[in-house]
């Protein structure tokens, strides 16, 4: 987790994605706008949303599991995942 | 024995977020949205898109560029990454 001794920013993805039961029409139709651009082999495509957060020390993995549910996925039709991905002072 | 009668399937992921000198609207949204559930310490957020991609061996790599390119990117305001993330047989 966070070293706390120093002021640190750190940038956090989240990703929010349809949920596998869920229909995804915006990733049926790149499937099929492949066809037009001459692409064979891509069998299925789902699109999603990716969110980059400039966060400091202050935010907790608790703040950014509430900021991921209740603002950033919907939870009936949408999975998520945090992701840590850079630390810089 | 091992059973050749199948494709390797990759998935696939490819980020679209916006160029760092575009407004994302989107993005602004959800930092003043952070207030209304009491969150404090975002600085920035960005929004940007997720794409899941399940595609055989005969998908190249100039093929992945050519559909983030053409179809999953406007790159005159997005910047895309094509990743790699899991092979499954």
């Amino acid at each position: 987790m966070l070293d706390r001794s120093y002021k640190i920013v750190a940038r956090v993805v989240v990703n929010v994605m349809p949920k596998a039961e869920i229909l995804d029409p915006q990733g049926k139709a790149v499937v099929r706008a492949l066809d037009l651009i001459g692409v064979e082999g891509v069998s299925d495509v789902r699109q999603g949303k990716r969110f980059e957060l400039e966060v400091d020390e202050s935010v907790t993995a608790a703040d950014l599991e509430k900021i991921a549910e209740v603002l950033l996925a919907n939870t009936v039709i949408e999975d998520y995942e945090v992701v840590g991905v850079e630390v810089a002072q």
